[in-house]
């Protein structure tokens, strides 16, 4: 359940320090060392899973009913009103360390980090046949 | 548990329609009309809750729990092997839409999304007196 050779396995288990802010018999909670934003916050199962796609869903339920209070702690220590809850899942979405980790990024009026949101448009027969497509996967 | 003025409100409802993707008691997931990305992807709980700040634990629990079945489901149909989960939370994270959601996001190689990733450090210091602050928070 744990991986002898993980970063974040090490500090979930004391045997690396970090600045933790939680933790119970599923979940640890630190703030990130190389923060985006003041308050950025790792939440992780203490066991190993890479990524969302193969973490046992009741694994992800219960790191995310921490969530709530995780990010309200945050938001109050900071002085923040919003933030994103990020994951980001394999290398090409830019994961950098091999353990799922939930960002809390606390977000503040004229704050540095910005994500671009540059939305495109979805006409109805793409959007159709790609719905179709995720059904039939689903259903597999 | 839901609001008439709300859009994902009526598009869980069935009243708006939707590509949807998946349904069931709890979670309703269809495609984003401004996709950042192909395969973008919206996962809502059906009752009304703004934000994870203020959203039962439990009800957090049963979206995610649909995570892994839902993201694997959107690589499959897209052809990625990465994603983003994200959840923007109040005006200055960037929420559009005042009904929580869950953006799947695949991402490939070579794509036109981009999260900056401009990472700061974070000082000893620092680091205690921001997890005691958030400690502090949590044990109220």
């Amino acid at each position: 359940m744990t991986d002898p050779n993980c970063i974040f396995c090490k500090i979930a288990a004391g045997h690396i320090p970090s600045f933790k802010v939680f933790e119970d018999d599923v979940v640890f909670a630190f703030l990130d060392i190389g923060p985006l934003v003041t308050g950025h916050t790792l939440v992780i199962p203490k066991a190993h899973y890479p990524t969302v796609m193969e973490t046992p869903p009741e694994v992800l339920s219960a790191i995310n009913a921490r969530i709530p209070a995780l990010s309200r702690a945050v938001l109050a220590a900071t002085g923040a009103k919003a933030c994103h809850v990020l994951v980001n899942n394999g290398s090409e979405a830019m994961q950098s360390v091999d353990h799922l980790h939930y960002h809390i990024l606390p977000r503040k009026p004229g704050d540095s980090f910005r994500i671009p949101w540059n939305a495109g448009t979805l006409d109805k027969a793409s959007g159709s046949s790609l719905a179709e497509s995720i059904k039939s996967e689903l259903a597999r």
